[in-house]
């Protein structure tokens, strides 16, 4: 292993942004069709060419007279006009309206020659022969210019319509309509190709060999979604493997094809070498390593063009000039969470601003510490957090929680809402602190309600009936000290508890837990016995799930009943520290042959066609903190556990059954 | 003309919202591709299929060990291990790990058999032949799972993953790509029909005929864009005229091919009296007249399917089941402004609803009124304001004052950035009240500096150097009233003024001004005398335009010197009172052959190919209002006005030269 990866000389934060800065990542401006304009940036000043209206403009049905004409008019009074034809919108005036005359007009249309002012309709009577009256009487005094927009009052040719650097929504399209525009000038599109690296990544939608250590590429589909949101173009490139050849080729391609590369996707140092050669081979490193966590080993440097290089097109250097010889080249760290913080920190911006977009005004908002955080590693940290909206509609700021799950985990990815910029000389974040929230893109919003707790299958489909909850399943322990130390809303607990937390109880229901065993019980197990006396493979669940628990307490009887310690028993179930992490992981196994028991729901055995062998009932129950039952959110759940209505979340699952029991 | 257009009774907003949300125009979820789901809505829950990562997955560079092979390793004394092979990412590993032995392995890679924890590469050391060293040191000991994600940790198979309504923002596309997923269900995307009307309306990029009273179609391409923001999809139908069959036809297709149909863009009764005919017999009409300024000729109804018509169709009625026979439909005004009031107000938030789309969260601001305004119709009204920023980075809302060109401006379109909605029963909302003001698009900002006053070559060329300036060429007078109303930061005054406001000059320049007369001047004008001598068209500009003060104060001197009075004069002078509204609008007259003389500036004259009387120079003066003299945008202009730079905007220009005079 090379020691390049030790990054010895770490950049400054500040340092990366200047490197970055110095990168040309601006596309020409292009022309674009008003239809697809809008979202985009002006590139150049719009004067209007034309007067809007093109013409003196009635601006209500009514007739056209000369003002002078009805001077002295009014309701007691009325003045008679000759009526001498009439004007319609879209249509030349064939009328000339001398003194004493007048012409019925639509709005819209062209004021004819001689007039000067409009008298509603509402305020004339016709007068004559009822088919086709000759005589208007006219029952107002209009002045001249009264109810007619005249040429170019709204905007006249010359005039400034709309600035460089407006961005088009709605109404400046609508400005530009008018002045019959139909192509713009807008700042280009970066184009940001993004190359994705390392052996072990599969295209989503692709087969996946969990033996051969592969998994599913997320960098790439994530930050393309970024790319996009930040004005940019993402390009994909085919995978790339850890051979330098096809390393370099795939590289000087996008390069040729891109204002920016990026790379993205390994984790493995192997992968991260080679570009490391590549790039300081066939182009220019400028940065290596940078003091951020996550984010230390981002590359920043440029990439030469195929173009650009005399031994391999000569004097044929296409169509750009000399400047065109390279592009902007970034190298993203490979977990996602680090990927998605460094784009947003480091590389949205500078795309925003080649694309000449504004950042959006919801990229950040401010909001207080849940809990006290430490940390002391003298670089920058750029913390996930979630947000919780305690106070909608309030000025108080959202509550903010670090989200820990720790490097590669991708649900990070959606229980993080953002990233907090903690300084490398700040030590502690205290609790109810204000800090500032990065947000991951400008459209994340928090979540309505935040819970934690045990993994249930009737409480997932409860959670479908809410707006835009959060749920961590973390276990029936851990979702307890969570709610204890004033983070989430609504705490899941299952089975028997020792934690005494302060909570009220919205409502609950029991489910049927037991051994889940393969389709006709072919070991014909029959309890915990056989669990310890047979030769079977068990599969269990961790200690903070209620499941878990359950189960202890069993063994715990069971160890009584036969006056041996528990860990006597428990050492004689192989696979009693085999824990997966799911309610349906441990049924998984059994259906792939893995196990031959596994810890698991009556619901989820019968759903995935398995046998089940019962050990009982558990409660669950949904507890909330006291201080958030009045939120709407944990109301609307109270609500919906006291009457869940049509198709029943819970009672229709297999094994499930409401508690309705007086002390819930 | 009908007395339908009289609206007798019209209905209350909440009942036009009833009618609205009565009308079904959800479509049927789709499935798209990962790559296209950015935006869109979920429309179901998406469990975890795979566990993620699919295999005990190394977390670290080094080697992995049996963690107790390792336990009372430290500096001091490390443990020594066989060194069995490699793994990496990717691969399956080739080894099994005994105690006492332990392999080489890359972050991401599968834990091989054996081994439950990794010693990261920094703290461990080869032992034995430099090039293939056989055994590895370690100087630390690792629990069981230190540096390994087990299978499933990230998110197990069954786990719930995102719930049904999740908006797919990047995180949400990494979380996807991670299960696997490359397709997802989501909601659909509302076709919204556009069907515009008039005979006078030409789409943007046509040749327009003004003596014919066409104008561009505006309506058509803003709601389309507001559509696409709503996260519908506009469809374009031709323009219809104001025949019935024709109407028909067109509304009926689009009935059929969209789920709402809006009309929009004619401000004539008989293309409105029309639709009313065609949904009233082809359809259902719920709501004709809504007690809201603008609006009042709003139609909310249904249109009947050509498919769902018996004697059009016989037995073959399409694809879709009965619910599929008619369209929703709904009827905007014909002005712009209050076309995207009511689009804002009424019509896209059944849009957003119909795409699963929450309200974005910039729909709105809170803002105080900057002036008092008074109103007394009894209906709601939805008053156009603009909106400043006066206190960025700070809590104290915008500034917010209205825009009331009157209809039919476009130009409001950007003048305005949203609406006020204002009770029926509110008669005043005093300066400094809070208001909330819904904005026009999620995306529109306030601008970061507002300017009103003389229209001016150079001071267009000064705003394209600020980020986001809105400047309203009211003219030099009316300029000074809004600077001393207290709503403009910045006021550009032309020529003599006889308001005495306090203001903070900025800076100046003078601009040579005069007589624009055709090329080679025929008719031979040598100055004001020509104009009151000779039979000469005249083109002038309006009181409020400084030129015109400038002219006024010459007509002015050559009465005095003629005692006579200056009416005197200016009887004399053909068109006088004829008064365009820009700048470049005399000349454009002259040009065109409308007109033999105008009021202009040399810079016009020469730019346009006019020849030039000139009648003196006049000075324009950029003034601030002085408590806004701090604000980052006035600061720049200043600066801007006292170093313009390379390509100077105003010295540049022919007549024109920068008043550098202390007393400035």
């Amino acid at each position: 292993m090379t020691d390049r990866r030790e990054f010895r000389d770490l950049a400054t934060p500040d340092a990366a942004r200047e490197a970055i800065a110095s990168l040309d990542l601006a596309p020409d401006p292009e022309t674009v069709p008003l239809a697809d304009a809008r979202g985009r940036v002006l590139a150049e000043r719009i004067d209007a060419a034309i007067d809007v209206p093109g013409f003196d403009r009635a601006s209500m049905d009514g007739y056209a007279v000369r003002g002078r004409d009805t001077f002295g008019a009014d309701e007691a009074d009325p003045v008679e006009l000759d009526l001498v034809g009439a004007v319609h919108a879209g249509a030349a005036p064939d009328v000339t309206v001398e003194p004493g005359t007048c012409a019925e007009i639509s709005t819209g249309a062209v004021m004819p020659d001689g007039t000067d002012a409009v008298v509603m309709v509402e305020r004339t009577d016709e007068v004559g022969d009822g088919d086709r009256p000759d005589r208007i009487a006219i029952r107002t005094a209009v002045a001249p210019g009264d109810h007619v927009m005249s040429a170019g009052a709204d905007i006249a040719a010359g005039g400034r319509a709309l600035g460089p650097g407006t961005r088009l929504t709605p109404r400046e399209i609508g400005l530009l309509s008018a002045l019959g525009i139909d192509e713009v000038p807008v700042e280009g599109t970066p184009r940001v190709g993004i190359v994705s690296t390392g052996d072990e990544l599969v295209r989503p939608g692709d087969d996946l060999d969990p033996a051969r250590g592969e998994i599913y590429d997320v960098n790439s589909t994530t930050i393309a979604a970024g790319v996009e949101e930040a004005g940019g173009e993402p390009v994909f490139y085919p995978h790339a493997g850890d051979d330098y050849d096809e390393m370099e080729r795939l590289l000087r391609r996008a390069a040729d094809e891109c204002d920016l590369v990026l790379s993205s996707g390994s984790t493995s140092a192997s992968a991260v070498d080679v570009i490391y050669r590549v790039i300081e081979e066939r182009g220019d490193l400028l940065l290596h390593g940078v003091a951020v966590k996550p984010g230390k080993p981002m590359l920043i440097g440029r990439l030469d063009r195929r173009g650009s290089d005399p031994d391999e097109s000569g004097s044929d250097a296409g169509e750009s000039g000399s400047d065109a010889g390279e592009s902007a080249y970034i190298g993203l760290p490979g977990y996602p969470v680090s990927a998605l913080t460094i784009f947003r920190t480091f590389v949205a911006p500078a795309v925003r601003e080649a694309a000449g977009q504004p950042e959006p005004a919801t990229s950040t908002v401010e909001g207080r510490m849940a809990v006290t955080e430490r940390y002391g590693e003298g670089r920058l940290r750029l913390m996930p957090v979630g947000l919780l909206d305690l106070d909608s509609g309030t000025e108080r700021p959202p509550l903010v929680y670090p989200v820990d799950k720790g490097s590669g985990a991708t649900t990070s990815l959606v229980e993080a809402d953002g990233v907090v910029a903690v300084d490398p000389d700040t030590e502690v974040l205290d609790a109810g602190e204000t800090v500032e929230v990065q947000l991951f893109s400008p459209d994340v919003r928090p979540p309505s309600l935040l819970g934690a707790g045990e993994d249930d299958p009737a409480f997932n489909r409860l959670l479908d009936r809410l707006a835009a909850p959060r749920y961590l399943p973390v276990g029936s322990r851990e979702g307890l000290r969570r709610l204890r130390d004033g983070v989430p809303d609504v705490a899941v607990v299952a089975g028997p508890t020792s934690r005494d937390v302060d909570s009220v109880v919205l409502g609950g229901w029991s489910r049927e837990w037991g051994l889940v065993v393969p389709e006709g019980n072919p070991a014909s197990v029959d309890g915990l016995s056989s669990l310890v006396e047979s030769d079977l493979r068990f599969v269990n669940r961790p200690p903070d799930s209620g499941l878990r628990r359950s189960l202890d307490d069993a063994l715990d009887r069971l160890a009584e009943r036969r006056s041996v310690s528990k860990s006597d028993l428990t050492a004689r179930i192989d696979g009693y520290e085999r824990t997966v992490r799911a309610f349906e992981s441990p049924v998984r196994r059994v259906t792939a042959g893995d196990a031959d028991a596994g810890l698991g729901l009556r619901e989820t055995a019968e759903r995935l066609g398995c046998g089940f062998v019962s050990l009982g009932e558990q409660s669950v129950t949904v507890r909330a903190a006291p201080d958030r039952v009045d939120r709407d959110a944990v109301r609307e759940l109270a609500a919906l556990l006291d009457d869940p209505g049509a198709d029943d979340p819970v009672g229709s699952l297999v094994g499930y059954s409401w508690d309705r029991s007086p002390d819930l």
